[in-house]
């Protein structure tokens, strides 16, 4: 069974056919990571409750966590007024960044000069 | 003068040339929405300190708020660990959607339902 068709007919894609996904921790409201999603991505997240991806490097699906065990509990997801950005709550166990970093926006920080 | 080079390097962006822009209320921690960076959207973001995007629809710049006087003042700006998203925090003055809505993603939950 494919993406309910009301939601995937709300969904505006990238050209190769994805939408980003904003995962934030659904109590601290920490920005843990920026993933994206195709239609079945979505379809498997929702109906599993597990955040599912799609790779852009690897060309495949993955679960987050499933070999590292930093699994992403799905607390809600939500479409954007454009339908093209989906927000994701979750429960992050453990790191949510490869580096191990809690999120994959601790570590470069920008400084911000105005004149 | 142009972005830094050295932020210019760490940069990954789409085949269009865009980063995507994760903006997020500094304090409470909403997510607000996600526009699109380039390399001059940035350097402005960070040399103004008021937020600032690449409109795909509209194939320009535009200066969050700048018609509806619902700024953004950035305070921190942060790459993520690949360089290929941008975190904005920011104080969002009224509202941050277009819709009216505080955050661009209060009106669409998506039900999820783990069989």
């Amino acid at each position: 069974m494919p993406l309910d068709p009301a939601i995937a007919a709300r969904l505006k894609r990238t050209a190769d056919g994805l939408v980003p996904a904003v995962v934030q921790q659904h109590d601290t409201g920490e920005v843990l990571m920026l993933a994206w999603m195709d239609d079945e991505a979505l379809h498997r997240t929702l109906t599993t409750g597990r955040a599912t991806y799609w790779s852009r490097s690897r060309r495949s699906y993955w679960v987050k966590g499933e070999t590292s065990g930093n699994l992403q509990h799905v607390r809600s997801v939500a479409l954007d007024c454009d339908g093209d950005t989906i927000l994701l709550k979750v429960d992050q166990v453990g790191a949510a960044c490869h580096t191990g970093d809690r999120t994959c926006f601790d570590a470069d920080r920008l400084a911000v000069t105005p004149a």
